[in-house]
């Protein structure tokens, strides 16, 4: 690796690996063999640490108004790993690389039964370091047969109960969120707070779903508009990875991205299917902002943020 | 003005009056001559409300280290309007268009004289409506001969305390903020919570002074990605006006911009100079995205947002 003109970087070559879509026909062993085939890419381009995407062991099933839980459990993983996907966290031993994957969990907790989409974070010794849970569902709970596909993750899943945490990890601070989670600034600023430098994150979106052909047609634009916002204003390098293309007849934008914490897009993915880009990452670089414009402990004013916390919805104008 | 596809349009003619430099020499009537001509501009191409700049009235001070409060009061008006200024009111009134006016204010409050970054909010009648005082001071408050610039606003201002207010008035919600504030997304995300349609913001921003040229180097690039992550995410409508230009040796960006609610730039000035650009702008367009993608009653999760309150400053990761 070429010597920086920064003597205190701290470079790591990161792969976000896109898949094309997954068809409900499609087995988890049929998924685990693309994941596998794009995580050798990966190292072999030297990559370190390779980001997968939501719900990558499965198609996109919220697509569908299912009736019965029995129906819905099949796309769930009851382990992780499992049988299926032992041979991931391996394989990462092996390589020498770590990876982030995203996936429908059936967790068993005190309460009982309960629904997530997931994420897991690996380290390139195959061990699993950290799990998040989905907070921002999108979408709704109830059938709405007017619609070409339905968009249930309100009703498969319970939002997240894990936060937002922050790992340390392979030399570097690493947090998680997932899809509709970009969205928000509150994901990436929580985060911040936790000092990440960077987020790793998965994401299914279809580009024909909210209703509004002007909103649908800025697909793309929201997509790479709110990564690129949540890169600079926290000072952090985001790995974005879509799932993507038409799958089961349901279009789904791709753009995987590498963005840096000068919100400059660093690499992105040019088709719609399988496809590993790759970027050297400098994690000394979320430094220089945060020590002039983003320097948090002397700029950020939180007396003045109460409603962000206090409300869920708006209220009316305050009028002064 | 022609229909609109949308039954519900509340449209409203907007212009952002970029301002040129003022020269150290310049006086208040040299100042107010400049904000009349473009306010007249801007009624003649329909404009209902005209957004001016960040410390429209003198040149930007705080580049310079003043010993004396005597030196620094020069630039400060002790009452707004004042004798100076009182013709904008008049002016306004007579058109019939509202405007947004940037300057700094000695405000005399029971603990005394107090200095604050100040924007007024004035109708169509020339009445003040609401004022907001600039939260997020930049740059530093001790002299740093090393600079070519200094950046004393810490040192010349107190941090607003008025927070960020949002007023109904002229047939719609606005809201406003200065400069610095833009780059924070709280800045946006609490007037949201308030119902904002449109955030009005003027700035003064020199491209030479972070010390690190790879920073400086994507001013432009970063003034547009803050104002359009904050209409988009917030969905509202953005108007940010510059002054702008080789201000004393000190040069500032440009890129005044109306951005609307989908995050697209819909005018944006060309010049380092006085120039006024115009829109027309649907407030209803707003109500899209609220209804979908950003459903804060919906889709928020203030539970998880805790630290954004709780902490000014990073902590370490939490690693779960």
């Amino acid at each position: 690796m070429p010597a920086s003109l920064n003597p205190r970087a701290r470079p790591i070559v990161v792969a976000a690996a896109q898949m094309g879509p997954i068809a409900l026909s499609e087995t988890r062993a049929d998924c685990v063999a693309r994941l596998l085939e794009m995580m050798r890419e990966a190292a072999s381009r030297g990559a370190k640490l390779v980001v997968f995407p939501e719900l990558a062991l499965t198609t996109f099933f919220p697509r569908w108004w299912f009736e019965a839980d029995q129906e819905v459990d099949v796309f769930f993983e009851r382990e992780m790993p499992g049988p299926e996907t032992r041979i991931l966290f391996e394989t990462a031993a092996e390589l020498g690389i770590g990876f982030y994957l995203g996936y429908a969990e059936l967790a068993h907790t005190d309460a009982g039964l309960k629904r997530f989409n997931t994420a897991v974070l690996v380290n390139d010794k195959g061990a699993i370091v950290g799990k998040y849970r989905k907070v921002h569902l999108p979408g709704h709970a109830d059938h709405r047969p007017e619609r070409a596909f339905q968009h249930l993750e309100k009703r498969y899943f319970q939002p997240g109960d894990l936060g937002f945490p922050v790992w340390e990890t392979m030399g570097g601070n690493f947090g998680m969120c997932i899809c509709n989670d970009r969205r928000w600034p509150e994901t990436y600023r929580v985060m911040a707070l936790r000092s990440v430098e960077m987020v790793l994150l998965g994401y299914n979106t279809p580009n024909d779903h909210t209703g509004h052909p002007e909103i649908d047609g800025l697909s793309n634009f929201h997509n790479q508009l709110a990564m690129q916002a949540g890169a600079y204003q926290n000072a952090t390098w985001v790995v974005g990875t879509a799932k993507c293309g038409i799958e089961e007849g349901s279009p789904m934008i791709g753009q995987s991205m590498i963005v840096a914490p000068s919100g400059e897009v660093v690499a992105m993915a040019s088709t719609l299917g399988d496809e590993v880009v790759v970027a050297r990452c400098d994690l000394d670089l979320c430094r220089i902002y945060r020590e002039t414009f983003f320097n948090f402990a002397v700029h950020r004013e939180p007396a003045h943020y109460g409603p962000i916390t206090a409300q869920k919805g708006p209220v009316p104008p305050t009028n002064g």
